[in-house]
C-alpha cells in the first residue's frame, strides 16, 4: 500500500454482494465494518449458512483496532458468534439496540464474557479513535431501529460508509437520517462514498413505514376473528405500529416465536418499543381472550419451515390453529429465493380458511432500502470524489453507476468493486489495485468449511440423477468375475420398476470386464474401476439420457 | 354418474393447477380440453417435464370423441406428442396457428401421419358435434394469437370454458375477445363458467399489448448499437410490434434461436405475422449490417441455460457476442421458480457491458391473463349458475371465490376443484361428487414414469447431505470382519479433509459389528446392514449434525 492511501476490501458475501463484512486498512491499522452471515443460494445444496472468508485477516489480527457494526440484522452481525475469536476478539462498537442483539448471540456462543462491547451514541458528536482511524457514527433509517452509517477518517482522507439505509422522513421511532452530520461530513470533502445500492432498480422514493398504517387499520378493523401478522423479528417499528393500531381497535398483541419474543422483550427493556398500557400480552394470556381481541405477531414471514407461520399453515403448531374467519397478514417481502416457500404457505393458509393479506393483494410492507431519488439525495448531500456502490449484484452496481452519472459524478469516479477487490483511496486517487481471497465459507450442520465446492458439485450431480453403486468380486489372481456385478441405486430409478434396465447394465459391466482381458489387470483396481464406470454409464446414457454418479467397487477374493 | 349430468375433471398439473388437461364427460361420451406439459417445481430434483396423469382415461379411450385445444402454449399442447397414441389417437380440433404448432410437435415425434387434425374457425358460427357434445369455439385474447375458449353443450346443459384469456381492447392482431359469442352463450343460461383465475391477485385491468409500444420506441430510438429482445417464442404479437417499430427506426429484425425461428417462419406462412417489406432477415444477413441497424429477437427469456440469451450472457454463443453499447430488452416476466436464473443472466449481461432493460426498470412486458376487473367482466358477460376457477394455486381459487361473490355469485355456487376432483353439473346441480387419480407423471431424460416420488425423495436426501457407502468383508461362517469397513463418500465432506472423521466412523462400525456377537448373525445380511447403518449414522450425526444417506454393503468371503 502506498503510504498515503486507505484501503477498503469487501470480504464477505456471495456474487457481487459485499455487504457482510468490510475491511478498512491504513498503514498498520485495520478496522472491520460488520461481520454478518450470508444465506445459501439455491444451488448450494444442503448448506445452512455462509460465513465471510477471513483468510485475508489471518495473519493480521493483532492489527484489528475494532469492529464497527452498522445495524442488528443477521447479514451484518450474524457471523460474530463464529468468527470473533479468530479475529483476536477486538472491541465491538455498536449502538444500544444493536449491542443488545449482538449480546444475545455472543451469550449463546459462550463468547460474551470475553468480548468487549462498546456503545456508540450517534446523537452525540463523540468519535471513536481506533488506531489511525477516527470513526463517527451517524443515524440512518432502515428496517430496524438504531441503524447507523460511519464517517471514517484516516490520514488519507474521509470515507463515508452509508450502511443499509433509506431516508424515511416520518419514521415510526421519530429518528430520521442525520442530515446535519451528513452535511458536516460533506463539508470535509469526502474522498469516497460507499453506498447501499440494492434498491436502485426502483424509481422514486421508498414509501415511509408510516404509509402502511391505513392498510393495517383497514385490515384490523375489518377482521372478524383473530389476526396473525407475520414479519421480520427485527422489524421493531412494524411491531410498534401494530401495537398502536391494536390499542385503537380494542385488540391485544401477543408475539409468538422465539426470535420475535426475545426481540420484543429486549426492545421494550432498552426503550425501543413502547407498548400502549396493557396491549402487549403473552401467548398464554391471549388464548383466554375472545377471537376478535387478539393479534398474534409471528415469525416465519420468509417461509422458514420451522417458524410459526409455516407451522400454523401446515396445522403443525403445538397450540395455535388457524381457521375460518381468521386473518393473516404477511408483512414482509420474500427475499429472492424464498418466493416459492412463501407462496406455498399462503396457499395453505387459504386452505385452512384464513383470509390472507400479502404483497400481491395489499400494501403491507415497504423496503428498508433507498430508491433512486434517495440514492441521488445521498450523493448530493455527501458530494464525494469517488463513489463505490455495495450491497448489490452486478446489475445494481451498473444501474447505480448510471444513476451517479446522472447527478454529475464522472463515470471514471464510480468504482465497481466485487468481493475481494482491493480498493485504495488517497488525495486525487481512487481505484482497484489488486485482489485478495474473499467470498464465503460454507456452514453445514455444526461444521464450518469442510464442505467445499467439490462436495457441492457432487450434491448437484446426485440431486439431478442419483447414484449407482456397482460392486464386483473378482479373483485376486485371474481377475475373473467371481460374483456380481451387483447394482444398488438411489435417486436414479425405483429399483423394483427397473429390474430390466439394471439387469442389462449388469450384463454390460460383466461383458466389459471379461472382454478386455481383465485377467491382465487383476491387480489394477483403477483400470477395473474405470471399465465398470464406462460400461455402466454408456449403457445408462443410451437408454435413459441420464448421467447418474457411478461408484464402482471391486472386491478381491 | 346421474343420467342428466355432465362431468368435468382436471387431470393434469401440479398443486391445484388444473390447466394442463381437462376431461368433459357425458354418458358414454368424453372430450378432452388441452393436453399440455407441466414444468417441475424446485424440489422435483432432476425432473425435466411433467405429463398429465391419464390413468382415469386408460379404460375409456374408445369413448374419447375429440381433443379440443384452446391455444398453442406448451402447457396446453406439449403433452400431445407423449400421450396421443395412449389416448387412442382421437381427432384434434384447434385453430389454424395452434394446429400449425401442434403439427411441428407431432412431426418431431413421428405421430403426424397417423393424427387427425381438424381446423376450427372461431369466426364462423359452425360448431363441432362430438358424441353428445356440441363444441363452439370463441376467440379470446392471450399472449399468443388464435387463442379460443369453448362453449360445450351437452344434454345436461352448457359449460363455458374460458381457456387462458384477457380482454385486450386493442390487441396487436386486431382480434378481440368475441363479446358477441359470449353474449350469445350467456343468453343460453350456462350451467357453469370454468374460468382462468391465475392473475386474480392484480387489481384493475391487464394493460393492452399496445401499451408497451412507447417504451419499445424509446428504447429502440435511444440504443446506440445492437439491440437484443428476448421474449417467449410463441409471443407472435410482440414480434410483430418489434418488426413495426424496427421499420420506423431503420432497423432490421433477425430471429435467433431454434423455437423462435421456427415460430416466426410458421406465423409468416400462415399469415399471423406481417413483417414490413425487407424488415425480417436471417442471422447471417444481420451479421453484415452496421450495429445500429440490427435487432435480434432471441429465445431464453426464462433463463433456460441452453437458449440464446443465456449463451450470450455467458459468452458461450457460437457466433454472437454482446458488448459495450449493446442494449438487451428482457420482454417477459419470469415464471415463478425462474427468477434467480433470469437475474443472473441480467447480471452477466451488464457485466459484458450491455445496457439491460427489464421488468424491474421498465414496462417491457404485460401479462396474458385477465386481472380482477376483466374476471368480473367475464362473469357478468356469461352470468353462469356455477363458477369453477382453474389455472391457479389455492390462493387464486380463494381470491377468485371472493371476487365472484362481489359480482353476485352465491358463495355456494363457486366450486373450488383441485386436480382429480370429479365435478358434476346438471339442472340446478353443481358439486364435487368424487375423486379420481390425477396430477403428474415425471419425465426424466427420455423415460417417462420410472422416476417416482420415492426416487425424488432419495434425490432430496442426497442433495442435502450426500451419500456414504460402507463396505465390510465378513467371514461367511463366523461373521468376523475380514476386511474393512471402507467408506466412500460423495457430497458429504471432501474425503481428503475428513480422514479423521471417516476413520473414526469406520472404528464405530467395526466396534458395532464385533460387540454385538455378529457371529450369531453371520448369514443375516439385513441384521449386519442395519448395524452398520445405525453405527455410522449415529456417529456422523453426533459429530456433524448431518444425515447423509448411508448404504451398507456386506461382502462374504
Amino acid at each position: 500500500m502506498e503510504p498515503d492511501r486507505v484501503r477498503v476490501i469487501f470480504l464477505g458475501g456471495i456474487g457481487e454482494v459485499g455487504k457482510n463484512m468490510t475491511v478498512v486498512e491504513y498503514g498498520e491499522d485495520i478496522i472491520v465494518v460488520d461481520v454478518g452471515l450470508g444465506f445459501p443460494e439455491e444451488e448450494m445444496l444442503g448448506i445452512d449458512l455462509l460465513l465471510p472468508d477471513t483468510t485475508y485477516l489471518q495473519d493480521k489480527k493483532d492489527r484489528i483496532r475494532g469492529i464497527f457494526i452498522t445495524h442488528g440484522h443477521e447479514d451484518h452481525i450474524g457471523a460474530l458468534a463464529y468468527l470473533l475469536p479468530g479475529l483476536g476478539n477486538p472491541p465491538i462498537y455498536a449502538t444500544r439496540l444493536t449491542l443488545g442483539l449482538i449480546g444475545v448471540k455472543l451469550k449463546e456462543a459462550r463468547l460474551f464474557d470475553a468480548a468487549t462491547l462498546i456503545e456508540l451514541d450517534p446523537d452525540s458528536d463523540a468519535a471513536v479513535e481506533a488506531g489511525a482511524f477516527r470513526v463517527e457514527p451517524f443515524r440512518v433509517c432502515h428496517s430496524i431501529p438504531d441503524a447507523v452509517g460511519f464517517g471514517i477518517t484516516s490520514p488519507a482522507g474521509l470515507l463515508v460508509f452509508t450502511g443499509d439505509f433509506k431516508f424515511d422522513q416520518t419514521p415510526v421511532d421519530g429518528r430520521q437520517t442525520d442530515f446535519a452530520k451528513l452535511a458536516d461530513l460533506s463539508r470535509r470533502r469526502p474522498l469516497a462514498l460507499i453506498s447501499d445500492c440494492v434498491h436502485v432498480e426502483t424509481p422514486g422514493v421508498t414509501p415511509s413505514e408510516r404509509t402502511l398504517e391505513p392498510t393495517f387499520e383497514r385490515v384490523i378493523d375489518a377482521a372478524p376473528r383473530r389476526i396473525f401478522v407475520a414479519t421480520f423479528a427485527s422489524l421493531i417499528s412494524r411491531v410498534q405500529q401494530i401495537l398502536d393500531i391494536a390499542a385503537l381497535y380494542g385488540r391485544k398483541v401477543a408475539p409468538v416465536g422465539r426470535s420475535i419474543e426475545k426481540n420484543v422483550d429486549m426492545a421494550v427493556q432498552l426503550g425501543y418499543l413502547h407498548p400502549p398500557e396493557g396491549t402487549l400480552i403473552g401467548q398464554h394470556e391471549a388464548s383466554y381472550l375472545p377471537d376478535d381481541e387478539i393479534i398474534y405477531v409471528v415469525t416465519g414471514s420468509q417461509g422458514e419451515p420451522m417458524a410459526v407461520l409455516s407451522r400454523i399453515a401446515n396445522r403443525d403448531h403445538r397450540t395455535i390453529q388457524v381457521g375460518e374467519g381468521d386473518t393473516v397478514v404477511i408483512s414482509a417481502s420474500p427475499i429472492p429465493g424464498n418466493e416459492t416457500s412463501v407462496l406455498r404457505i399462503i396457499d395453505n393458509l387459504f386452505r385452512q380458511g384464513a383470509n390472507v393479506i400479502y404483497g400481491a393483494t395489499d400494501k403491507v410492507h415497504v423496503s428498508g432500502h433507498a430508491s433512486q431519488e434517495e440514492l441521488k439525495l445521498m450523493l448530493n448531500l455527501v458530494r464525494p470524489e469517488y463513489v463505490v456502490p455495495f450491497h448489490g449484484e452486478y446489475r445494481h452496481l451498473a444501474l447505480y453507476a448510471r444513476l451517479a452519472e446522472s447527478v454529475g459524478v464522472p463515470p471514471e469516479n464510480v468504482i465497481r468493486a466485487g468481493l475481494g477487490a482491493v480498493l485504495e483511496f488517497g488525495p486525487g486517487f481512487g481505484a482497484v489495485v489488486g485482489e485478495v481471497p474473499a467470498g464465503h465459507v460454507y456452514v453445514d450442520g455444526v461444521t464450518i468449511g469442510d464442505v467445499s465446492d467439490v462436495v457441492i458439485r457432487d450434491r448437484q450431480t446426485l440431486a439431478r440423477d442419483g447414484v449407482l453403486f456397482v460392486t464386483v468380486t473378482v479373483d485376486r489372481q485371474t481377475g475373473a468375475v467371481l460374483a456380481g456385478p451387483d447394482i444398488v441405486s438411489r435417486g436414479f430409478v425405483y429399483e423394483r420398476n427397473a429390474e430390466a434396465l439394471l439387469g442389462a447394465a449388469k450384463g454390460r459391466v460383466r461383458d466389459a470386464l471379461s472382454l478386455n482381458g481383465a485377467g491382465d489387470h487383476a491387480a489394477d483396481w483403477s483400470y477395473l474401476n474405470r471399465k465398470i464406470k464406462e460400461a455402466a454409464s454408456a449403457y445408462i446414457w443410451e437408454q435413459t439420457r441420464r448421467r447418474p454418479m457411478i461408484l464402482p467397487l471391486v472386491v478381491e477374493a
